[in-house]
């Protein structure tokens, strides 16, 4: 008998899959951490009015108590909104240097506006850094909401003052709320790890975030927000590679459903508040080392709970490729697994549907040869060698009922690995995507 | 004023729509037309028994009465079916050469199967060779249907002898059902064209086909499949030609769910048997550039009948690109827009969402300044110079009642276009891809 031709359960061995890229040593959670949990910031979150239902909060403001490092990710889309460009051009257009504060409005995302609307954004900066007491330049905007309609000024000239005496210490929930557009729940993480060891002895430093984002969300609304402090000292530049980075590793490694926004920006700032008058973190030393394990914790973190979230969700989908040719292929094989709308509604179906993950690799530019390729889905091996494997149906549907599915593809034709994070396809996607005239 | 900020639906014209690629002057529709109109050619569907339901037809046979010129096109899926395999090495892997008949069986598509696989397929075509008369290498294979299960080999004994029983000139309807299977409708079509003119007095040329698909089909099913014949006389190498880009210009320009599948495959036989005794048809000569057209024309229409059968699907989408700065920008912009799950459930929900169009194209790599950029949708200009344009909104309900949904996008950055084909995305298609347990 061909050994290719029969392949039993007992034969196989479950495909190891790789370690919870958000375990790090070290690193300790702030209990109902976020935004402004590291030192020397604050946050806020109020209804300013940008939305009908006055018990919405639809203004976010994070501020430091000084000017200090910042750095930003911006979404690549041409269509890009005019807050993005305002804020771009605030740090100089490299995406990094020196700002106090954020804002954030939901409801109007200033996207497809025009030239009034960059000069919008460019205002709103100017009333927001009047009542924070900061140049204009030092204000980083962002905007979600409804495309192609420009946004009421009035309403920021209300609402920054408001929000100035509403700035809390250690407490971002309001803040994390008023971003929110269709997300179901706020979305905010930190950590903290010790200086001790790391050539800042007696330090505590902390890492926080908040962020929104669940698809490029409901009829014309637009965006991936993502705001994280540090009370870390980080010169801009280093700061910028850092973000970059984590990034890389976190919300560039979700998909909902494909579509990148035209407002998506993820900003980092970093006031050294922890240990004060201590020089920066060395661009090679420990300390940087540790604080990068941090970052890519919360964005992980915060990644995933997007995914999760993602419109209509019910699963959060782990996508994990091994033995890829090259990193890109890696990347590129487990993203169109993850983008299948095939693989998406088989899990939503509580389908164990290797068929359909196997015709994605394939065609997902990775090479390979099909006979060398693993798969396992829920730890639980359903193809070896490119042949299907028998499995218990029963089990599987059991393990569906697991808030997490997570797939696992072992390509055989190398050493790269990638992790994509996404969720299933459900009929409520198509209701809150199509159901806009109703 | 500046005249970017305000733009009134008074101020433009309607975006002039690439014309219907499908108007071609010398061609007529054959009536009733499909995969046996041409001379020479017979096809036959009956129910073999791969299906337990006696009613349904599951196994097709194409028979050519002599040898003839033969093409073909395959999936560039890595995970390939064994028929494709065993078909391509047929043509002497140049994927044209001389064969005499195709059988397509429904219900398993002997893909993800390893060398027991490929060994059934050969058996299928050693079979349906000594049924037809001919050797085995003269017989192309396809499957559909169930990934990862075995052939019946003992289905084809007892079905070949009987379609061959079954051919029938001027009758390819039945071989159109036998294909099919999440496919609501059968699809074939054929036209003709005078060989008065182009060097063939008094020769009528007719080319015809059949094909199913309507995504990558149910759970664990797959692919499109497409069988051409035409009496006219084509060397198998100018007749490759001339099948790669009818399939460049039809087939490859749809997506119903952006998942390529491991069986697709399209067949072209081309026997001469219209002007027998005269030579081929030069390769730049007028009668090849008729028959593009005629081929462009039965794949084009049978390429969109295909979109229009998505799964699930309550409308046909066209989305033309124009403006764009090289041909590869425009297929990409033009298909990121078509495969946009955003866009296709806007659709859905009858909503003329240009914001999702705009933000697809931004994404798609095509490069474009977005103030340069129009958009039509059913040939009311929603966007000029990036910026939104008001609309009718009950016209646009009106018109979204019609079969088809044209979106028009030009770029204003070249002079290249492209035209992709593609369906909305309704709750059948989740239920038809994830109620798989239920």
């Amino acid at each position: 008998m061909d050994a290719q031709q029969e392949i039993s359960p007992e034969d196989v061995e479950p495909l190891a899959l790789a370690g919870g890229v958000l375990d790090f040593e070290g690193l300790s959670i702030v209990e109902n951490g976020g935004v402004s949990s590291a030192a020397g910031f604050r946050a806020a979150g109020i209804h300013a009015g940008f939305r009908a239902d006055p018990q919405r909060l639809d203004m976010a403001l994070v501020v430091a108590d000084e000017p200090c490092a910042c750095a930003a990710t911006f979404t690549q889309n041409v269509f890009c909104a005019a807050p993005v460009t305002v804020s771009r051009d605030h740090l100089d257009g490299v995406s990094y240097g020196t700002a106090r504060c954020l804002v954030v409005n939901s409801g109007v995302a200033n996207a497809a506006t025009g030239s009034k609307g960059l000069e919008a954004a460019e205002q709103v900066a100017e009333i927001v850094g009047a009542a924070v007491g900061c140049p204009a330049s030092e204000v980083m905007v962002a905007s979600t909401g409804v495309i192609g309609v420009h946004l009421n000024l009035s309403t920021f000239e209300t609402g920054a003052p408001r929000a100035v005496l509403a700035l809390r210490e250690n407490d971002g929930s309001s803040a994390a709320r008023a971003i929110m557009t269709t997300d179901t729940q706020p979305k905010e993480y930190a950590v903290s790890f010790s200086g001790d060891g790391i050539g800042y002895p007696g330090a505590t430093f902390t890492v926080g975030g908040m962020c929104k984002g669940s698809g490029m969300i409901m009829p014309n609304m637009a965006t991936m927000i993502a705001c994280l402090t540090t009370d870390a000292p980080v010169a801009p530049n280093t700061l910028h590679t850092c973000l970059k980075r984590a990034v890389d590793l976190s919300f560039n490694k979700i998909t909902v459903d494909s579509d990148t926004s035209t407002n998506d920006s993820c900003y980092l700032f970093a006031n050294g508040a922890a240990a004060p008058g201590c020089k920066a973190f060395e661009p090679d030393g420990d300390a940087l080392k540790l604080f990068n394990c941090a970052l890519e914790a919360v964005c992980g973190t915060l990644a995933r709970r997007m995914a999760a979230d993602g419109e209509g969700a019910t699963r959060l989908i782990t996508v994990r490729v091994a033995g890829a040719a090259t990193e890109d292929e890696a990347d590129a094989c487990a993203r169109t697994i993850a983008n299948s709308p095939l693989v998406k509604t088989a899990i939503f179906g509580h389908d164990a549907n290797w068929g359909r993950i196997a015709a994605a690799a394939g065609r997902s530019g990775a090479r390979f040869e099909q006979e060398n390729v693993s798969i396992d889905i829920m730890g639980m091996p359903v193809m070896r060698k490119g042949l299907p494997v028998p499995f218990d149906e029963e089990e599987a549907l059991r393990r569906f009922e697991r808030p997490e599915v997570d797939i696992a593809v072992d390509l055989g034709a190398g050493t790269s690995t990638a992790t994509i994070w996404t969720c299933d396809f459900s009929h409520d996607y198509v209701t809150i995507n199509g159901d806009y005239r109703t």
